[in-house]
Formats: structure tokens, sequence, C-alpha cells
């Protein structure tokens, strides 16, 4: 893999910022974030994590909420265009950049340019969320397997039968708006409606809070979920320890970002 | 979540280590593992991340390699009588403690003895070394999701007819034993035995080599894979760079650590 000196530019690399915590930054991460000229940030990256970057950095927001971020192609074009002007670049992605991140497109695009791009994993929220929530993914004798899928792709290519029968715990990403349509499907797949499930909005972060419940509420649940969260869903998730319920919800104002 | 003073002891803090790398250690990792006194670590965490420990802290190797560890009981009781002795101990995982770890029983260890726990979880070599190989564990249009299993588990509770149907991809840990007899029931639950897949062993390390294959050559492999290694199997696979294939492992000489 390659390795940049972080000193010496023009560089590009593909991090991950991790799930929102500055402290769950890799000591790679930040040491190249505190060398970069400029940096180009998903809007989910918080201040905190933008902080370690070095003072005269330019930071770019470039993040894909719906309706104000940058087209995938402009973010691979801008990364180009920096490094053609002798900039060291952090492409600097929430989570893990290859775990429905994109960053794979990335590379490629870079790749294609005549750039070899330094790439650093970063901790994913499918895994450190349910951890946050006191949530061990897998546990001897009640969850051999986690399967991580987006609720982005409801319509999309993933088996919920399968997963609704495999005994495993199930982490759903980027389900704010789709958790309830995730539950209802898996409850036509066969899950239990009892099935524990907890849901960690705004993970690692300050303002992080954990919700508990089950399958079949969730199913009923009107409207959408606080977020960003994660959605864990299975045996597992009867651990959690949180600070309200699903019934909790809907009766009281909990903080919404989006 | 509970946040311990590093400079104020005693604490316990259960910590991942990472996947090897100690730049892809957490900074909060690097910052606890700087603090304590003692610290026991599994025998799979690397020199390199012992050696950002506190020069004079007491390195205690718990490790559960075959017949050599120490039992799961016994480490819990030596975190605790270490905190009773007023250290700031840390207990250090590869990994993430919580994916095939067992943190969470340790957890549970310290606070049935009074002592709250805090918890940084590590980037697991489950989707760092994927990334390391250069393949995205998720993909539009070709992996809508993946799915983390044990090796070690082969006996066990994971549907495989279900993963062998899901179309997602499947990170296999703790597989170097046991990764022929998985291909087999993989092939056998209906997954095609052209199905790529790549095995990543000393993922993030110096040491670390990339073989790619495919299922069906994986469960005709005689006798163990190179370890500790991890194995991505399904149709993102087919973008690893190898340094060699699973004909060549035949064939040569690969470097054994177990």
């Amino acid at each position: 893999m390659k390795r940049v000196d972080p000193t010496v530019g023009p560089w590009l690399a593909l991090v991950g910022a991790g799930p929102g915590d500055p402290d769950l930054l890799t000591r790679r991460a930040a040491t190249l974030l505190g060398a970069a000229d400029v940096v180009l940030h998903d809007w989910l990256v918080g201040t905190g994590v933008l902080a370690l970057a070095r003072p005269g950095a330019r930071l770019i927001d470039v993040g894909k909420a719906k309706g104000r971020g940058s087209s995938q192609r402009h973010i691979e074009q801008l990364m180009i265009a920096h490094h053609g002007d002798g900039a060291r670049v952090v492409r600097l992605k929430g989570g893990d950049p290859f775990v429905f991140g994109r960053g794979m497109e990335e590379v490629a695009a870079a790749a294609a340019a005549g750039i070899e791009v330094e790439v650093v994993p970063g901790l994913s929220s499918a895994l450190a969320a349910p951890a946050r929530a006191g949530i061990a993914v897998t546990e001897r004798g009640v969850s051999a397997q986690v399967t991580v899928v987006s609720g982005h792709r409801l319509g999309g290519d993933n088996d919920w039968t399968g997963l609704a029968r495999s005994g495993g715990t199930i982490v759903v990403l980027m389900a704010a708006t789709t958790g309830p349509a995730v539950a209802a499907r898996l409850l036509a797949a066969g899950m239990a409606a009892t099935t524990p499930l907890a849901v960690v909005v705004d993970a690692t972060r300050d303002e992080e809070f954990v919700v508990t419940g089950t399958l079949g509420r969730l199913a009923t649940h009107v409207g959408p979920l606080p977020g960003p969260c994660v959605i864990v869903i299975g045996a597992v998730a009867a651990q959690a320890r949180g600070q309200a319920t699903l019934h909790d919800l809907v009766a009281t104002d909990i903080p919404r970002r989006r």
C-alpha cells in the first residue's frame, strides 16, 4: 500500500474520520490531517475532527447531504485538481471510506489520473455505535455473525428474508428515514416482532443517545428517527443501555439534526 | 459512557488495539496506553503497538493462542486485581473488543466487581484487512451488505445457506485453519466455485501479503492457510490486488506464523 511522506507534497490520502469523537480518529489520520494543505470533508465529519487540521489548511465541505452537496464526480475532480496544484490533500470521509463510503470509486478516479492514493481505514460507526450502546455485535451462544446493511438501499439488493432468518445481528446504517420500513421488511420476512433493537444517535459525539425498542415497535413508528443514527437489531440488542425508548420518541421532543 | 482521567488512577479501560499497524491505533487508545501502569494484552497485539506503552509499564501477555494462553476467567481476575492494587490498567485486545472479542464478558466481570470500565473501540481487521487488499466490502451494484463471521465457529450457529444466497460480501475472521472447510460449506450451500476471494495475511503489518483465488480453489486447499488471516469472499474480491494466488501457496514457501 502507498504510504506518503506527510511533509513532502503533493500527495493525496483517502482518510476515514471515524464515527465522530476526535479521540477515535486513528493516529495516522491525525498525522495526515495535521499536515494537509487541503481537506475535502464530508458533511458528517464533526468540528472536533476538523479542529485537528493544520492551522491555515483549507477546509472544503463536499458533503453529500440531500440537496446541498457536491456530486461524486465533482469531488473526484477537486481531489485531482488540488493534487495537481502541488497540495497535500486529505479526502476525509465519515466512518470508514469502504463501508458504504464509495471510497474505492475515489481511489480509482485518482489512479486514472495517475495518482496513487494512501488509504487510511477509519473506525466504522457500524461497529463503534453498538459498542457505545453496550452491545457486543457477536456473543457466544447469542449471535455468531453480524451483517452491515444500508437503509439507503431499501429498494435494493439486500436479501431481507435471509437476514431475517440468519439469527445474526443486523446493523443498519443511514436509516433515520427508512428505519421503520426496514423493520417492516424484516417482520414480513418472518423476524419476531419482539426482537430487541437499539437506535444509536450521534454515536461517540457529545450529543450521543441511545433509544431502545423492538422490531415490532419500530415498524409502526411514524416519521423519521433522530439522525444520524445506526440501528442494531437482534438478540444482542437486549444488552443495550438506553436513555429513551421508541415510545418516548413519540411523546417527547428529541433533538433532530435533519 | 465512562471516560477516565488518564493521569489519575486507579482505572480500567478495555481498549481495541486495531489490526496491527500502530498508526491505526486510535488517539484515545494511544493516550491510555501511554498512561497505564499495567497492560494486559493479547498475543496478537504487535510489538509496534506495545512500544507505545509508557516506559516502565508492566506488559503482561494474556494471549489465548492454543495451549499457551490464560483462561478468560483468569484474565478477568487479573484486570480486577491490578485495579484493586491502585493501578491504571489497560486491557488491550487485538482489533475491536466486541467483534468476536468477548469484550462484553470482561466489562460485565469488572462491573460485577464494582468497576466501571472505559471502552475504546478499535479498528476491526474485518474491515481494515479488505481495505488493505484494495477491496471495498460494499459497492454499488455489486454488494449491498457485508457479513462478518468467525472461522472458529465452524460447527456453530452460522446460517451458511443464507450467507451463500445473500449475494453480499462475507468476511471470515480467524480462518487460517478452517478456511478450506468454510469454503466447502459455502459451496455445498450453492455458492459458485468461481466466486472470487482474497486471503489477507498479517493485515496492516510489515509482513502483510494478499493471496487471491476462488471459493472452489480454497475448498480443495490442503493444510492451514498462513495466519493470522482474514478471508474476504464475494464479487467485490475480484478487485483484490494480491502478491500470490492460492496455487502459489502450495508451490512456494510462504511464511507461516503458526
